[in-house]
């Protein structure tokens, strides 16, 4: 186990009605003008985002309201919200929606007070440690950003897209979950979440960090508990407790406790950036295509993790590291598949993937070479993504 | 799964040298006169105390110690630490021990600010809402209180032992945790630590609220820690990892995580708390002894949950609940025999305990009808309590 600091202040508030907390909840830690942050128009046709400003404005609270985030949220929104917020003195803000709209709110709260450009901190031009307080309404269980200290965003001019984390100052002061809002979630945005969520736990999961057992069981037990739950959400999209289960899950994958003490790896992350910036796919199902390749790929070259994942999170039972790894990856693509998922480029609607400029791209960004569990270059990383063909 | 909050804002730094980080944690958080609270000599004789006081001091800050807390820590000692702060203008503490250290800094901390007798919060006369801010150094996985928001103290006019349990109100600002400060507990200590982290796991897992999975597998997953890394530490005390395992496990059974979104039951913790505050036995030792006890009753009256744990935690295979629920408690007995804990009041050193004082105080303090799994009377605690000799 390496040393590691660990700081998770969110307060949650969990279940049926949480969304009318917002008021009592931004009112409690001294939010007085907030800019309220949503998507499309889901939010105002379902009368939430009504029941959260009324709760707000009930608690005394201004309210200015910013819409239009979209999937894979770009930067324009950010200064759009940035200049709102000086113009009309917002010392807040309200993220109703989910990890795209959480994100955008966070690199809002994060460029108001900095004099330069927001993307400075997106640039690694210097830290981030000082941002407006955040409050989050979750309507998506994917991202986890409603516990993350992270914000993921893609810079239009040259599409970049790049994830920037935080030890605190980007994670919400509190957050609302009611698993009731996700009920309405079509079944493949369903389906994108659940295995966005659990690639959060396996890029953590995967490392070479010898002796780091309470983090991997505790990593387990998350993913154990979402491979369950996820088959009775897609039978029954108002099944609450099933909900409930997943959308706590999608939390817990992205807070931080599954990856305690261990250098971790983000590679199908850095990846799937790379494919949902050219082509603009879910994150979730991008994933779904690029982490079993990236897992085939540790099966041939680096077994032993993936093995111990196959054994106790899907119950395989070969003794052999190189057999046990490949039989995970079949149970993973097998389950991605029967929730619905994409698990080749071709399934995902991207027949003839331009993979030079992937990996161009990718390595650009992050690095010649790039992951935790192993170190990849480009000739690795073009394999990856052959092997997702 | 039940409607719950979860706020967990302590800041932990854990690793190797953590205890050097006092000064600057509490210089980050604005303490500039602090308490020190330790226990017996072997901080000072260690020299962990003068390390932590020489952080502190180096970073600016005024150190006042107070020592000599015992275990099964009692309220005198918390009006003297509240006289100290308020003569010397005492503005936060930090305590440098295990669980009794900790939860003695924890009453002062409540006492100072409020006008009354402190005493109060613990009768549940008024909720606990304000305190000074608390640091830790812990030197005994075991009681979670580095973690929790939760306090116990014994009332030394009657022996009441009581906990106090508050959301954040309690909850250390920051917790350094150095696996290596562990090395010299002596085996009986170290075990008694596993007994009470396993204990805190399992108080918030047998539940008979449904449909908690998620909450379920972590706690398994930590429990599944624990029972792996146990015998390492056993076998060899200086054993860097197995210590780091155990440690952040005692953090986690008890700050909350695993018993999100379920009633949770208490009753062994109540049960033992009257043995402890009676005959001055450790703690982790009486809940050895306690908690098998009523898991048998258990396993004849209410066995599915117990049955649950044994399968998935233990690996019994029975596909009878009540069978595979007493081999889960047989499967507990044999491990914490083979840490060297008691299973019975004999081996605890009570051959001939005063069953009958021991249920009138437990319902005294607890109300007539106590227990989250299992509504039990004076009837059900006394044969818990027989089943123990």
């Amino acid at each position: 186990m390496e040393n590691f600091t660990y700081c998770t202040p969110t307060r949650y508030v969990f279940g049926r009605g949480a969304e009318l907390k917002a008021g009592e909840e931004a009112a409690d830690i001294g939010m007085k003008k907030v800019l309220v942050v949503y998507g499309g128009g889901s939010a105002v046709r379902s009368g939430l985002l009504k029941k959260v400003t009324d709760s707000l404005i009930e608690a005394g609270i201004a309210v200015t309201e910013l819409g239009g985030v979209q999937p894979n949220p770009v930067d324009t929104l950010v200064y759009e919200g940035i200049d709102i917020c000086r113009r009309e003195g917002i010392d807040s803000l309200v993220a109703v929606g989910g990890g795209s709209v959480i994100d955008t709110a966070k690199a809002i709260a994060l460029g108001v007070p900095y004099e330069g450009d927001f993307w400075d901190f997106f640039a690694g031009k210097l830290p981030a440690t000082v941002a407006l307080p955040i409050g989050v309404v979750l309507t998506i269980p994917a991202a986890g950003s409603e516990g993350s200290g992270n914000s993921v965003i893609t810079k239009t001019d040259g599409m970049r897209k790049i994830s920037l984390r935080t030890e605190t100052a980007l994670r919400p002061k509190w957050a609302l979950l009611n698993p009731e809002l996700t009920f309405t979630l079509p079944p493949f945005q369903t389906a994108c979440g659940i295995a966005d969520m659990m690639a959060h736990i396996m890029e953590r999961y995967f490392s070479t960090t010898p002796d780091v057992e309470i983090t991997d069981r505790v990593a387990e037990g998350v993913l154990k508990a979402i491979i369950e739950e996820a088959p009775k959400v897609m039978a029954d999209p108002c099944n609450y407790q099933a909900r409930a289960n997943i959308m706590w899950s999608g939390t817990l994958a992205h807070n931080g406790i599954c990856g305690t003490g261990r250098r971790e790896d983000w590679t199908s992350h850095g990846m799937e950036h790379e494919i949902s910036a050219l082509y603009g796919v879910a994150h979730g199902a991008g994933l779904a295509v690029v982490f079993p390749a990236w897992m085939s790929y540790m099966a041939d070259h680096q077994p032993e993790k993936i093995a111990q994942y196959g054994r106790r999170v899907f119950g395989v039972e070969s003794h052999s590291d190189s057999v046990a790894a490949h039989e995970a990856v079949d149970c993973l693509k097998g389950f991605f598949s029967s929730l619905g998922l994409p698990i080749t480029f071709a399934e995902l609607g991207v027949p003839d993937p331009d993979i030079a400029t992937l990996v161009k791209k990718l390595h650009e960004n992050k690095g010649e070479a790039i992951g935790g569990y192993r170190t990849l270059k480009a000739a690795d990383t073009e394999e990856i993504y052959r092997r997702a063909l």
